[in-house]
């Protein structure tokens, strides 16, 4: 008897699933019921559709039913909805969009591919139609009917995640005016607020108007009101403020839920063995969290697909969890996290050391190399990585994507020392972005510098301090923090009787490599010296200006 | 009492060691003895300063004496020959070019970071004024008054490593003709054939002309005689034929050296435990081989001097040997390598599998996606991974350093399979390129499909087999494999009649995924078959045109 094999969801997971179960089993009838008009579709590209970035939203469309049937031998059902699963018959009951009559299919091996949803925060208005999601080519098409039948000027996008941002910028590309309102106290909020300040600037250098620790309190016509009374124009709202598994159908069946989403094992089954679920829709170990969370990335879902076809086909596959490598365009910048941030760290209770580097992309001698931001986040007993943040123009989806390897290897701040990465001018350095990160997470955990964070200072403290700055005299004219007095670097070792060694004494530089050098000094001469993580940079991009003078 | 180090040699080893043992010790008396002019300075940019990529030549001077003597208290001396080591009074004896005198220095510590040079051909005339290196900036202004003086015309470059590649690119930018003559029987001889084969293209492309499996019998003043006869006009011949380890001083020293470099423990110690190597001089640990072996880059060189620095300060410091990762650009192309090829494998012994792939730098939806070709060698027994090889335009240097980065934590091609890297539609696909390369290895070691190498095939071999091509019939018009019947994919499960299950199969597309879905088909219908690893295009870009109709 052939394997009948059902999969609810026809995108990314489920797909994946599809055609991997066909390669693997050519007698299995395999049939996918999706409830939307297009299977096959590339989600992650409708933000630069909409920017006509990507020129034509036919590009999206990677593979129609047809495709399916012919190279593949799927049956695609588009606009058909699954109401009902009997676990007990191993049958599901469909009904196709705009008929009454209710099919019902059986099936051997069940896999729920359904993903998640817009969330809709709760707000007066929230159903007027000049709001939209960004999640399927139609609400594409129906943003695009809105930007041109209402020649909307004006578009508020909610939420300051991946989609929002890409959204935001893909509308500026448009000519329109944007705002951003973000519940949270700065954009992405799963990274640092220092790292996301960087973001911020080029967000408003590129005409985006943000609002932060604000949300939406009542959507009209052609304006928004904020949870703090500001009324900002909006022809077009978007809705980009998170999702939510897809598990109504799954809760309906009696499957296990986790907090945020499907419980599954690591073969990617339900707790009935004969229904897999994958995607959005399901919880996953987060790797860092050490628990299981619901991760709405393409790439896992096409992995779990696969997974879920592997083992219903009897092979031996375990899902590895997740460590959630990103990486988004911002403007002219590069956004790449892995892990959790230093902040979400804390929350849970952990406390991780972090360390800040601004090293160049490429060999500063050969043209074009520009610096990036890379934080790390690691805990202070063993120098596991627990998270990385980077933020720059060039090279940044490379050093994260090298960063999110080690981790997955359960790398260490000191295997970054050793890391031995490609080096051609045009391509990195002697000493790679990631090896300077690793050094300096290195020497911080092994003692040989002592280094203090700028969120840690207030001027208060640098009453208690000796601040000194090794910068030159003409990077000191241009703003230095509160109190501090200017001792360049070269001059230190023979201006060492101008400083008190008896007090605490804080060094800076620009970056942080030239006050690592005079903390090296005067450690060694006996003085009680702490070094700014990431130096006065740090301090500017990271919004810390309270601290300067 | 203060330990007294001298170091022998001022570039990238030597500094690397210098500086970090400032950095450790603010009282050590630190003395750098060089024989060059300069100090510092970026001797892998030496290329692109002669096609003035890099615009003036000072650019490649990081550092001065007088840079390393106000930050670090560094003496560094230039010019300088050290002549003899005196081990059993822990001296040195050094001479500065132009004097007659000779200067003893003792030393507690000494750190030898001497490099490599040029190796000279065996060929009359090597010693012409208008043969140069390509090591040191002397070097390079020797070039730039040989092109401008004599009006170079005809540029001949014997060797075809990353140095000689290097340097052709960047001579044609100055508009010179430009020939390469490279004694192995492809450019960049640690790579494989059918891989060197692409850049071969490339090269003749951009007006260079090769001559391979050639060397230079004789080179007169305005021309070159090669091994086969030839005559090539030369004005100028510039000798990139690899280096040799600059060993003479530490064998006259009466330390133990190695078949290629001075021997080093992990610690970057010689035989004699107060005498350190590091550097293109020294023989360290080849991960894959599994013998000490000379590696002449820059990344491990400043990584040793780093170490032998840390070590000679008591701190706990091992070397854990290299993986060879390296990049080069060669025109629109960027080469990355790491570990051994499938060729130097077979050489040592092994018998690696190996697959290729040419999966899209970035979602193809989404403008400029361009093809990459990665080849894998990996252990038969265990799928780890021995070498990697990438070709392509776009984030060929990311996809090698993130095959590095899991090489170096013992990578499988199973792991390769899980590894969750940064997608946004810029920057990759939700099933990576090294996913990719992952998934096709592990379906021929999980057995799931059985390949063939185009290497492994002739024109006779064709006659015993069914040879199917599953492409279109445009593709197929374009060009295909002798004897190959056309059978697009997607007629495939309609037409299985015209195809007999008795005879032995090879089915083909232009990459090898359409091949690999007619695999599945036509195995679990029964048929004795298999996949051309990285299909046509693979053929046709490998060089076996001999194989097509």
């Amino acid at each position: 008897m052939p394997r009948r094999i059902i999969i609810i969801g026809g995108v990314a997971g489920g797909m994946s699933a599809a055609t991997r179960l066909r390669r693997l089993d050519e007698s299995a009838i395999i049939t996918v019921f999706e409830q939307g008009a297009y299977t096959g579709f590339a989600n992650c590209g409708i933000p630069y559709a909409l920017g006509k970035v990507i020129e034509h939203d036919e590009e999206l469309i990677l593979r129609t039913p047809n495709d399916f049937k012919q190279r593949f031998n799927i049956d695609v059902h588009l606009r058909v909805e699954v109401i009902n699963i009997d676990r007990a018959r191993h049958s599901v009951s469909v009904r196709t969009e705009g008929e009454d009559r209710i099919h019902q299919f059986v099936y051997d091996k069940l896999i729920l591919a359904q993903g998640a949803e817009a969330f809709r925060p709760p707000c007066a208005g929230a159903e007027l139609d000049n709001i939209a999601t960004m999640q399927t080519i139609a609400d594409l098409q129906k943003v695009h009917d809105l930007l041109s039948d209402r020649n909307a000027k004006h578009v508020c996008v909610i939420g300051a995640g991946f989609i929002g941002i890409e959204v935001a910028e893909n509308l500026r590309k448009l000519g329109v005016d944007v705002s951003i309102v973000e519940y949270g106290s700065h954009v992405f909020p799963p990274i640092d607020g220092e790292m996301a300040e960087i973001l911020h600037s080029e967000l408003r250098d590129n005409g985006i108007e943000l609002f932060l620790n604000e949300s939406a309190q009542k959507i009209d016509k052609s304006q928004i009101i904020l949870s703090s009374g500001l009324v900002l124009p909006a022809d077009l709202v978007i809705l980009a403020a998170g999702v939510r598994a897809r598990i109504g159908l799954a809760k309906q069946a009696g499957l296990v839920m986790g907090a945020t989403g499907v419980s599954v094992n690591t073969h990617m089954q339900t707790s009935d063995p004969d229904i897999y679920a994958v995607g959005d829709m399901v919880e996953t170990q987060n790797n860092i969290m050490e628990k299981p969370a619901m991760l709405a990335l393409a790439g896992p879902a096409n992995r779990q697909g696969r997974m879920a076809a592997d083992h219903i086909c009897g092979k031996t596959v375990n899902y590895h969890g997740n460590f959630g490598t990103s990486v988004c365009q911002v403007f002219s910048l590069t956004l790449g996290f892995v892990g959790l941030s230093t902040q979400a760290l804390r929350q849970l209770g952990h406390d991780p050391l972090s360390i800040t580097v601004h090293p160049p992309d490429h060999a500063g001698y050969f043209p074009g190399s520009q610096n990036m931001t890379i934080r790390l986040a690691f805990q202070k007993e063993t120098g596991h990585i627990m998270g990385a943040q980077i933020i720059g123009k060039g090279g940044v989806d490379k050093r994260i994507d090298v960063l999110a390897t080690a981790m997955q290897f359960g790398s260490t701040v000191f295997d970054l020392e050793h890391l031995e990465l490609g080096y051609a001018p045009p391509y990195g350095s002697a000493k790679d972005a990631v090896n300077m990160a690793g050094f300096v997470a290195s020497n911080v955990l092994r003692g040989d510098c002592r280094i203090v964070q700028a969120e840690q200072l207030t001027r208060e403290k640098f009453d208690k301090l000796q601040v000194v700055d090794v910068r030159s005299p003409e990077e000191f004219a241009r703003g230095h923090l509160h109190q501090a007095v200017n001792l360049p670097l070269n001059d230190l070792r023979h201006q060492l009787a101008t400083l008190d060694s008896s007090r605490p004494t804080l060094v800076y530089c620009q970056v942080g490599y030239r006050g690592y050098l005079a903390y090296c000094i005067l450690r060694q001469l006996g003085f009680d010296v702490v070094n700014l993580d990431g130096g006065f940079k740090t301090v500017i991009q990271g919004g810390y200006q309270s601290l300067c003078s």
